[in-house]
């Protein structure tokens, strides 16, 4: 199985940096960057990175959603809705039921000031979401990742033993 | 139950933001500090703790480690050992089975540079190690306490609804 994260216009080097460190740390396959609002390439994200610079050469760089989503497709939100069928919600220890055994995962995460767009959610073939406190559900980028790759290397590869393929 | 985070000598404002967000995102009780390398109410900390900015009214200043531990020690580690009896370790999803019904619990976390210290270690009751890649298993500090709460919060706040008391 190869396992993408796919970020959305992220705007922020140090969430970056931080990212391509848990890209290494969970053994991620790609790290598809839409239209970012930096250099991905800057000292300043190489220092978040940590010994997990090397993965910069993971990095793919894209000016679309629609040429970076491939195979099945998880959306992340901060928010949900009971009402809305595009906000119905599968929790992170489910991720096995639904993903099965497709051969390509791309994890999708949005911006920071906005998340995901309704037209890019209805792109995905499912939407997660992390429960949390009501009265603050919305975590900060980076760390959602680290929770969904921690989840993903739990059902995956702990327990199921298919990554990496 | 109270739910703690203990932070031993912490060196980034950076991290220390994040965590006081995530301790809102995650409803922690006491954010308790060990002697750290910077002033916890600075500027830069508020902007990275975003909308958990009033949990820093939950920051506790502690001298010294022995001060700021309470109830129910859970140490973590980004280095594991099967030989070393100070370095066995549960799994974070194996919490539960540990902690039982205790009434506090602190959730001890390590300086960026060296994580804890050998007689750190021995004043926990367990150390709980988050499994990643072997080569390179070691998660930023931040990145370590947010797949941390998540695992308490789904272990005891949506498992068992004990959380919080
Ligand atoms: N509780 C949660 N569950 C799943 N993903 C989350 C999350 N909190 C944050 N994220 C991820 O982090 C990204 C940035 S947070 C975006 C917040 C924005 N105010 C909004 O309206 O959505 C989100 O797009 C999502 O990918
Ligand atoms: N220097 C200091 N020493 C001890 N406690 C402090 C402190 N600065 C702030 N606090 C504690 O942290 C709480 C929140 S301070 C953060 C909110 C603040 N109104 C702001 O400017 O955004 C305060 O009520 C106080 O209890
Ligand atoms: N895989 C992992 N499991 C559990 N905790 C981890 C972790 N990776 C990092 N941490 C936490 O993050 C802190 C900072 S990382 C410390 C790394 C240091 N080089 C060392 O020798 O340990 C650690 O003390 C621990 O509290």
């Amino acid at each position: 199985m190869k396992v993408r994260v796919v970020l959305v216009e992220p705007e922020g080097m140090i969430n970056f940096g931080f990212i391509v460190r848990l890209s290494k740390n969970f053994e991620i396959d790609e790290i598809a960057v839409v239209n970012p609002k930096f250099d991905p390439f800057d000292e300043e994200v190489k220092r978040f990175a940590a010994q997990g610079v090397n993965y910069l050469s993971k990095v793919k760089i894209y000016n679309t959603v629609e040429e970076a989503l491939e195979g099945f497709k998880v959306c992340t939100s901060a928010k949900v809705s009971h009402d809305d069928p595009l906000r119905q919600h599968v929790l992170p220890w489910e991720l096995k039921d639904y993903i099965g055994d497709a051969q390509i995962v791309s994890l999708v995460f949005g911006r920071e000031s906005v998340g995901l767009r309704r037209d890019e959610l209805e792109k995905c073939d499912i939407l997660m979401h992390i429960p949390a406190s009501s009265s603050y559900p919305v975590l900060n980028l980076s760390h959602a990742v680290a929770i969904t790759l921690y989840e993903f290397w739990k059902q995956f590869k702990l327990e199921r033993g298919t990554l990496p393929s």
